[in-house]
């Protein structure tokens, strides 16, 4: 037990830290078509070039028309309409929804000019040419907006992260095709034994079979590296220290099995002096798994494994594991279930089971929370952004606020956040976030969220910034945001997110500033009123307008970075 | 919601059932090297071909002698022995330890000729070619006894089993150097949409990404599968029907996204009635994921999932993964964390952290226990056989029995063992029981155990059969297993495992029979008593001897079955 050769045995954390700290990034990274990205980690911050949905759209089938013309329509009242077209999914509509008009609609359709609401098909009657409305429904009913789902500018995927399924969809919606992944790290693979035979040699008697190659270069592979087989070495200082110093020159890491019983280890630490080395530590309080050896011959490291099979694997996924994913600038928790206590209410499905899918924030190591995402099938940012799910079995009307449920992580893979923002989009607030923090390690994670459910996730101490549209009393900063009037006529249709009238035009309010933009530049307005920030994204210019106040809200973590790299904004964006 | 095109919707595991039902299996299996093995899927039971160790090995680092030279040996009344030589790893031993004498050995060399025991070196004092032992060991101390780990005939890896890492080490010591697997299944898929476009092409209004195909394939893809892309399909019945007939020419199976809102999917419907298809079911009480509509065309399945981002992926975790398991006859299930009631106390590793390994054993959904397995990390069974481990947390003397720990699922995948099997090694029994259930699906795991162990477990309800040398009453089979002796001269050593004496002969008890062959065949031994159907795996011949009986207890779940399966046997072996 106490050999004299493990001078000080160190704790497991304390082992993985050093490692971790001492570990060089990978700096060179490729371009990988997105067919081949899964399981490799991303080395930039990927911002969406495109709106998803880019236009308007139906969210279901039904018939487009101006929400004016439908007021007061009930089974009784119904409204007649005739009309004009039918817009199919993927068409570009012809004609305009006038006074009096109607789109026949499928869902997903880009709504046509003129209209701003879809009236579901089972709210009409159709016939020669007509349509009769039975339902008032306001403007904005049964459409998406463009952008609603993800904005361009948005941060969707940052550096560091581990591509999964769900972001190769993600990304693919976004029309990115191609992405800049760290290269494969290279790990040079040794064993150590005066006994050990490869399984293309004869078995003689008082040899075996060197196995821990094999399963080290399985579990190297499985985690997205490159394995360097060195081969086979005797326990001889000298032909460790040739096979160490190979495998530094052609591997970012060295990792060996064997010689790390008492009588070997010291032939290992002479090599890695020989080498040039320094020795981190030697010897984990750990169970199998005491004589680790990890040292750094310039800028790498070398870390060396015990002989013995189990404890070989056990320490592979202790310590090389680790090091791969702090080499890559990868914070991935392999993990596939966690328990959370719901932060409200959480309602069912009906009859039919109900797949919640929430984005998983780790407060404290094995505590964890979420955040809810949009129920919506159709969304693509929920897909990206959900780390797991939780279910509300079939036939159950809710699960009450504060129950404890058990959620799945989707891939088995969970990946932190270490800054997660929520709230109104602002390009300037989330680019200079995203790309300070990069250098920091940092990786970010941005959910649009209404105003409501902003504060309410600031206040569950999940958000650590919330962005709110308008002055907050007690927030930590005020930001004005620009506004500018972008117009190609002095009257006609103005379109605008905001509640603004303008003289000399109809205001049409949309969803997003995203529609309003798609709006303007499809002919469907004349002129629009957007922030300033968001309208350069699209290389569109206009003359001020006035100011939206945004307040930030800012938790615990990492405070007074965010508040100093926010300051560096300036209060007016 | 309740739209009449989903007549029934019916249970999200009926669902599972109905699809795990029809789903064909594959029948092309292929031979891989075992180093691309990993996440495939063994098409056959595989055996162990040799022993590990194949001889009798130290333990640790001291003297080999003949126990009765050291008997009485103390701090006070040292034995003193001539050192004839010095066994190295990796070497074959140079002469005899002979009354009196003593060879110097490593930690993992071949124990020489004459030597029964290994007395470590801190009970020794060597200088000028004698050795002074300061300590009395029983025979057999210190020993590794050859097929003390994996013993020839024993079943490694059922067919069904998804390779891990673990299992790659594991195999590769007992020489397998090539594994038959399935060959990957390919899977059809394509999406249905008028507005869905390419990666490659150039978006244009109204027209939307097709992003299922990137998500689907990255899935299919991590589970091993060779996805077969056929591209984009207008909402039209007609092209529908040939991506079908394209996909079950081309596929396994084939799986389609989108096309599932109520207007579409009767054009699905007519297709796969055009396609001469059944629906086996359409619609599932899940949310999301309702409109999936699974059809059997000839003997292949269609699953067409819906077209939104966040159902398809959910309904392919719910829907298609499960049927790729079951087309390669796998059981396994993705999970990280499982909870388990310890069935003993369980001893810290003192000051260090300890990792003990262990067999999951399910006992029904959601259920787990376990098979604690060798601590010695030395053991390469216990990697091949570990699924997972709980921690002992430093500085703790004891877990108690009955406490709840938390188990780490190894690699995230748990596959079950079917059908238990602890204690003696009988190829017999094995062989008949592995290939009889192999054909019924079901995957058998056996793991040597003592035969107190052996008792506990399945007094515990862990083992599902225990079999015990000697005559248990009460026990459900009764076999006889005979015994042979095996002898090059009528007079000399006699080297076996069972506790008899022969005249003529002077008998040295050995740990395992596979080390009695070893010492036999190595010239060690003159003559060896063994199981007949153990020296059979060695092509040894020799006289009948006696009998051993061995006691089978068998266990609830299969049991009916598994006592029809060893009747077969008859009552001798």
């Amino acid at each position: 037990m106490g050999s004299p050769i493990f001078k000080r045995l160190i704790a497991v954390e304390d082992a993985q830290n050093i490692i971790i700290r001492n570990v060089e990034r990978i700096r060179d990274s490729e371009t990988v078509s997105i067919d081949e990205a899964v399981g490799r980690v991303v080395a930039e911050n990927i911002y969406a070039t495109i709106d998803v949905p880019s236009f308007d759209r139906a969210t279901l089938d039904g018939f487009a028309v101006w929400s004016a013309d439908i007021i007061g329509a009930s089974e009784e009242t119904p409204k007649r309409l005739r009309v004009l077209g039918y817009v199919k999914t993927g068409r570009v509509p012809r004609g305009v929804v006038r006074p009096g008009t109607a789109f026949r609609i499928d869902t997903g359709a880009m709504i046509p000019k003129g209209a701003d609401v879809v009236v579901p098909v089972e709210y009409c009657d159709a016939n020669n040419g007509v349509v009769f409305v039975f339902r008032s429904l306001p403007s904005g009913s049964n459409i998406q907006w463009a952008g609603g789902d993800i904005m361009r500018g948005e941060i969707l995927v940052p550096a560091g992260t581990l591509l999964l399924p769900r972001h190769i969809g993600g990304l693919s919606a976004s029309g990115i095709s191609r992405i800049r992944v760290w290269r494969r790290p290279r790990i040079a693979v040794f064993s150590i034994g005066d006994e050990l035979i490869g399984l293309d040699q004869e078995p003689s008697a008082g040899m075996i079979y060197d196995i821990n190659t094999y399963t080290i270069s399985s579990l190297l592979r499985l985690l997205g590296c490159t394995p360097i087989i060195l081969g086979r070495t005797p326990d001889d200082p000298e032909a460790i220290a040739r096979r160490i110093e190979e495998g530094l020159r052609r591997g970012d890491l060295v990792v060996s099995t064997g010689g790390s019983s008492v009588g070997q280890s010291d032939l290992v630490v002479r090599s890695l002096m020989r080498a040039g080395g320094t020795i981190l530590f030697h010897g984990v309080m750990s169970k199998p798994g005491k004589p680790v050896l990890v040292a750094r011959i310039g800028r790498k490291l070398y870390i060396g494994l015990p002989g013995n099979p189990t404890s070989a694997m056990v320490s592979f996924m202790l310590y090389v594991k680790p090091a791969v994913m702090a080499m890559l600038g990868c914070d991935a928790e392999h993990i596939d279930n966690i328990t959370i206590r719901l932060r409200r209410r959480e309602y069912g499905g009906g009859g039919r089971r109900l797949y919640r899918m929430i984005a998983i924030k780790i407060r404290r190591p094995s505590d964890y929370t979420y955040e809810p995402l949009p129920p919506a099938s159709e969304s693509i940012s929920t897909m990206l952004k959900s780390d797991g799910y939780f279910v509300v079995p079939e036939g159950l009307e809710f699960l009450e606020k504060g129950h404890t449920v058990i959620a799945r992580v989707l891939d088995g893979v969970l990946q932190h956040a270490d800054i997660l923002l929520v709230g109104e989009f602002s390009p300037s607030i989330l680019g200079v976030l995203t790309e300070t923090t990069h250098d920091m390690g940092l990786h970010v994670r941005y959910i649009r969220k209404s105003r409501e459910s902003a504060l309410q996730s600031y206040e569950d101490h999940v958000a650590d910034i919330a962005i709110i549209s308008g002055h907050i009393g007690g927030c930590d900063l005020l930001i004005r945001r620009r506004l500018i009037l972008i117009a190609r006529k002095r009257e006609g249709i103005l379109a605008s997110a905001y509640n603004i009238s303008v003289r000399g035009y109809r205001t049409i309010r949309v969803g997003t500033h995203q529609s309003a933009i798609f709006r303007y530049t499809q002919g469907y307005a004349d002129a629009i009123i957007v922030p300033e920030e968001i309208a350069r994204l699209y290389g569109l210019r206009g003359e001020r307008f006035g100011f939206e106040e945004l307040s930030v809200l800012i938790g615990n973590r990492h405070r007074e970075h965010i508040i100093g790299i926010l300051r560096g904004l300036g209060d007016e964006i």
